[in-house]
């Protein structure tokens, strides 16, 4: 029988810088920095998910840490992530982004009354805020 | 002033085959799949995020969706995703990992007394289940 599951907690990015893209997500969205050195940082989402932020050819190989091997994994190319946001602060997203000089590159409104808006984190990975209503389960 | 954020909603892994990694995710990790074509499969996190499974090479431009377009993202290489379980269902997770065919890479105990199973995806995508006590919010 499968055991229980509870849920994405690590997300990872791989990345140019890992000081300047740490900068762009704590300042954007007030994520906090839990662990960093050169190599990797790691952001809390809002005490609910970690984001890894992988200096790119830093990790492709096998990492001793003290308590044992953490295999190798390393990307190249843009991502995608996305966060949820309520439907009233949408429009203060859209000031947000724009007050902090990035872009949306689209404005998206979904079947189920959901709205998205797309724009670019330092490596160009694609990011989304999406308000509920934008899948079957969302 | 920063809107409020609600944590990670999607996730997405870059694949060769949509549908062999849809029933990977399907079969060991019990996910359902809640949109999907030959390009994009979309699977349920337990009705708490969405797995985007995404054919290598068919997202690197913007694709036109019924409410607007959604840009572009390609990625290629092994990303890194983890999911949390509970304590007490780490050892089930070993026998189910098992029966079902896949190979443990590493088992890593962490100084906070959580501990982390790492294994592959069809693409070589390294995956993870960590017990709490592997973060500092978490």
């Amino acid at each position: 029988m499968r055991p229980k599951l509870g849920g994405v907690l690590e997300t990872a990015l791989y990345v140019e810088d890992v000081e300047a893209s740490a900068r762009f997500y704590q300042e954007l969205f007030g994520f906090e920095r839990i662990e960093g050195d050169h190599r990797l940082v790691a952001l809390s989402v809002l005490g609910r998910q970690v984001l890894l932020l992988i200096r790119k050819g830093s990790s492709a190989g096998p990492h001793q840490s003290s308590g044992g091997v953490i295999p190798g994994s390393d990307s190249s190319g843009t991502s995608h992530l996305t966060f949820k946001i309520d439907a009233s602060d949408f429009d203060a997203w859209e000031k947000w982004l724009g007050e902090n000089g990035v872009a949306i590159e689209s404005k998206v409104p979904w079947e189920r009354g959901g709205r998205s808006l797309y724009f670019r984190d330092p490596d160009n990975h694609l990011l989304e805020l999406a308000t509920p209503g934008t899948w079957a389960i969302y």
